[in-house]
């Protein structure tokens, strides 16, 4: 079978990868802006073709793994051109937006929106590597509105890299992500900021970057280019759960200036529940995971 | 020689297991508030014996690694009581204050201040390790106060764990501390606060959490007792940072607010530049490490 990634990045290589691992006899296609990247992944042999517009209607399954403005821009162009058994997939960290652009498409049941929940902090085809899927959430929108064949051939190659894969509403998604995922960035942005601007001495935030501040800052490192149109459609679940940080550091600047100790120590003990969560929740677990 | 170790934690108790690695001829004694702690200390062999507080004349070195405000509360007591060729070092995250405390003591110069920047999110000695403090700094103020002959000691014992030794002004120290370790746990606190506030669905946030939520959020598990003495100690150097972190913040709010897509993107890219910095500054690396 063919399969075409556009967007050969740390997401978008990774399937090429993990595509070549777990799937036989399969070709991979790939495209990106960047020519140096297409040369790259070649080199890596992440790709074994390049793929060019006119290859789009020979492909059997079509990966768009672009910045999510870009992907929503190009979907209708790119359903317009897939062959009739064909099946696409994206993999943006927003969904309400691309569900809702492809909704009225004639193809509309050929096309899987995703989000898989892995990434690093490194970007482009030399952060790529199969196994970066492995024991992580996919997340499938709207699969009722998916072809059942094709739906069923994405489940399975996500299977088969051991994903774990969990149904959600569009905007659920794209409200529980900003509470998890982009606030995380956001925080860890103006952490970097606030720093850099304040500590001149590279030298002191580099030899005390082991107490904590390495891993809070860690998500500085990502891509402006990814993350601004992440940023740009999902403004107003940001914008709410934004607010409600600023407000937590804001109560908390009170009592530190109010020397209210207790209670300090009290919220931070309250908090400390998020290792439970975080370690999973027993239970669910299980039974929920696909 | 004889060493007793106050505090069997993570950070007294990696101070044990490396002392047993590194030194020949010791016998290790610890003390800790908790008495399963020390029963887990003695049990997993960090330490040989109980340290009581009669044994603190007959040690060769003591180890203070309490949280801030009792190392605070205790310090003078100890350097009345240790022998006159005994040294005596502390490990707390704030230095202006034993600094401050130890300065007219007539053995302060059996006193050496430290601050090994180093840590996991975990606590307890079932957290120590003897490899904690290896490749990283160690942080040392007022050298000049401390007897040559007990600083060339611990400076001795600190490298046999290959740690980089780094002179500071307990004030810098302080000031530098709130802006690379403590605003880091703050933000990871409340970010932690955040989500759990608003996520009732535990699910989601195990779930999404590999988006980086995660990494940002680690330190939230960390210890309360441990964290209110600190902040409460460092809070003038903390308040300051905090504002300037809530107002960069606000700042982002306004970009989002305004559709400011291109400053955004440009201010992350700036920010990127935190990444060269934590790789290490190439030429002062070396030159600067002792």
């Amino acid at each position: 079978m063919k399969i075409g990634v556009i967007g050969l990045g740390l997401i978008g290589g990774s399937f090429a990868l993990a595509a070549k691992k777990h799937l036989e006899e399969v070709t991979l296609f790939g495209a990106d802006n960047n020519p140096e990247h297409l040369k790259d992944a070649l080199q890596r042999g992440i790709i074994d073709q390049e793929l060019k517009n006119s290859d789009y209607a020979n492909m059997d399954v079509l990966i768009l793994a672009i910045p999510v403005d870009s992907a929503s821009a190009l979907i209708l162009d790119l359903l317009d051109q897939i062959n009739d058994n064909a099946l696409l997939f994206d993999a943006g960290s927003t969904k309400a937006l691309i569900c809702k652009k492809v909704a009225l498409h004639p193809k509309r049941n050929q096309f899987l929106a995703t989000h898989p929940i892995a990434g690093t902090e490194f970007s482009g085809p030399s952060a790529a590597f199969s196994e970066l899927y492995f024991n992580q959430t996919q997340i499938l929108c709207e699969t009722q509105k998916t072809r059942p064949d094709l739906l069923e051939w994405a489940m399975q190659f996500f299977r088969s890299m051991e994903m774990h894969l969990e149904e959600m509403d569009p905007g659920e998604h794209d409200q529980h992500i900003a509470y998890v995922s982009h606030i995380s960035h956001i925080s860890s942005f103006m952490l970097g900021k606030t720093v850099m601007e304040k500590e001149q001495d590279e030298r002191a935030i580099f030899d005390m970057a082991g107490s904590g501040f390495a891993s809070t800052v860690r998500l500085a490192k990502s891509s402006p280019e990814m993350w601004t149109p992440i940023f740009k459609q999902n403004k107003d679940n940001i914008l709410e759960v934004l607010k409600e940080y600023i407000a937590n550091l804001d109560q908390f600047k009170k009592l530190l200036e109010n020397d209210d100790w207790s209670l300090m120590h009290d919220q931070m003990k309250e908090i400390n529940a998020i290792r439970t969560i975080l370690e999973g929740i027993p239970e669910g677990k299980n039974n929920n995971k696909n």
